[in-house]
């Protein structure tokens, strides 16, 4: 899956993903209103109303770009519907060949970290039957609880031919807490992020590994550590656009054959038509404005990288 | 409803909680066949063994215990069949008048870990109508990112009256990887039960906060540095029993007031028929297998604390 991965962003020279990351007030009116009419102002009507937001991004979007990552917990928040939306809308992008990288940030120890693997990126078996339940290609980890956490995951993903990518450095403002903090002079996340290349090792694809690590890009500087630290590691860089990344500061994340990185946008695309350059959309062609945002991002990124 | 919960431990005098953590192999096989004969080897099948196993161990419990904790993650390897089961446990554990803490090691940053929040313990709004999706009594949480995603939860707790527990130092083998690492002469886990002591402070209860922390029976000198840098926090305890926690070293995460921790089993209550010492119950009787072990393991621990 990292191969194929790696061979959509240089077909299509798009090195980015669409956060498909839906808050209910990003939702145009008319959407929510046929949604609401149809199943009332329930988890169902909220489930339904993301559901159809998503499809008309992706419908909108699914020839530009290599990959969407659904945030889960946006979907969570609605209880089982939501996570049907979800299902619904992982389903959906595959079946657009899109690659799907689930933003779930799950991680927990052995048997219980095997559970999270087999769910979203591997099967499961129920007698005689081997089932397949949430079916990403990729899905996050966050590894605070050491190898147990993490390996259950590679382990499945062998299996699968899917992948992860693992929390190294995130893009918000306190994430310095802890994964800044100095042992033996050097910042954690620097250490996490040795422990990756290790783990990439483990299973690797053609050129890069099927271990990848998540690197915000409001950090270019330890982008740029990060980076040599973990030469055969795709790194998912979050934070560009409403969170205040720059694509001047994105060269670093990239190795020199203009690979490695992939860059995440999710409402500066999803939630486009809201702003001022893309208002003349308006709410009805919310999907087009996304469109035109995905096509500003790719040039902005590939001018400048 | 950590004061619910503090309660609860001192009328019962029990300070442990059951974890249901089923895996299929645990599930008798009379309720596997009758499940797959009602809904075939698929998910839903799984989904509904698995409920079946846990309202039997409820049932034969509850009358003894204070809190059951349910590990999602169990639940989610089986998709949205498998939520909702989780779904269906929690509202049964709570119509038994049981706290329910959902193990969920969710952590994002600020919306995102909004979301997650509002799903499982606290509300979400839909058009004018206010919902409640999961509805547990307390979750954990990953401090991974720091103030940015755990700040979220408080603020949603507040609201609810709700509480969560933050991964401190896990139980696992190699949770030293980096929880254990030295800042300033002083491992991880120290500054983040510190960052839980402060964080606790924004949301107390009467003698105790309702941010707590999870702290492994697994490192008894841990914790029992972490009991005095966290004196109003509630610790749960994992790793005691299948784990290899033993009940003599599980004084130190307690308070003088014989109050401050809850020491979690899983698989040594609810599969409990399937050792030596409690064979004599048979398959059929798995339930009663795990009242004992409750029994035995209250017995042990408020005997050596």
């Amino acid at each position: 899956m990292i191969n194929k991965l790696v061979s959509k962003i240089k077909k299509l020279n798009a090195p980015i993903v669409v956060g498909l990351d839906p808050m209910l007030n990003y939702v145009p009116e008319y959407i929510k209103k046929k949604a609401f009419d149809g199943y009332g102002e329930t988890l169902e009507g909220a489930a339904e109303a993301i559901w159809q937001f998503n499809k008309g991004i992706i419908d909108a979007t699914y020839d530009l770009i290599p990959a969407v990552k659904p945030q889960i917990a946006m979907y969570e928040q609605f209880g089982i519907e939501g996570l049907k939306a979800f299902k619904k809308t992982v389903d959906y992008a595959k079946s657009k060949d899109l690659v799907v990288i689930g933003d779930i940030k799950r991680g927990d120890i052995g048997s219980t970290s095997a559970a999270y693997a087999v769910g979203h990126v591997g099967t499961v078996k129920v007698g005689n039957q081997v089932l397949t339940p949430f079916d990403e290609d990729f899905v996050t980890v966050n590894p605070y609880l050491g190898s147990d956490g993490v390996t259950p995951f590679i382990d499945v993903c062998k299996e699968s031919k899917k992948g992860i990518f693992v929390l190294v450095k995130t893009s918000n403002p306190s994430s310095g807490e802890f994964q800044d903090r100095l042992v033996d002079e050097r910042p954690l996340y620097e250490l996490v992020g040795e422990q990756v290349a290790k783990w990439g090792e483990l299973h690797m694809g053609e050129d890069y590994s099927y271990v990848g690590a998540v690197v915000g890009a409001t950090y270019p500087k330890m982008g740029e550590i990060l980076r040599k630290i973990m030469p055969k590691t795709y790194i998912l860089v979050p934070g560009y656009g409403a969170q205040g990344g720059k694509a001047k500061d994105l060269a670093p994340y990239f190795n020199e054959d203009g690979l490695g990185a992939i860059v995440n946008s999710s409402r500066g695309i999803i939630a486009a038509y809201k702003q001022e350059q893309y208002a003349q959309y308006g709410e009805q062609n919310y999907a087009d404005a996304s469109r035109a945002a995905v096509e500003f991002m790719i040039k902005d990124i590939t001018e400048n990288i």
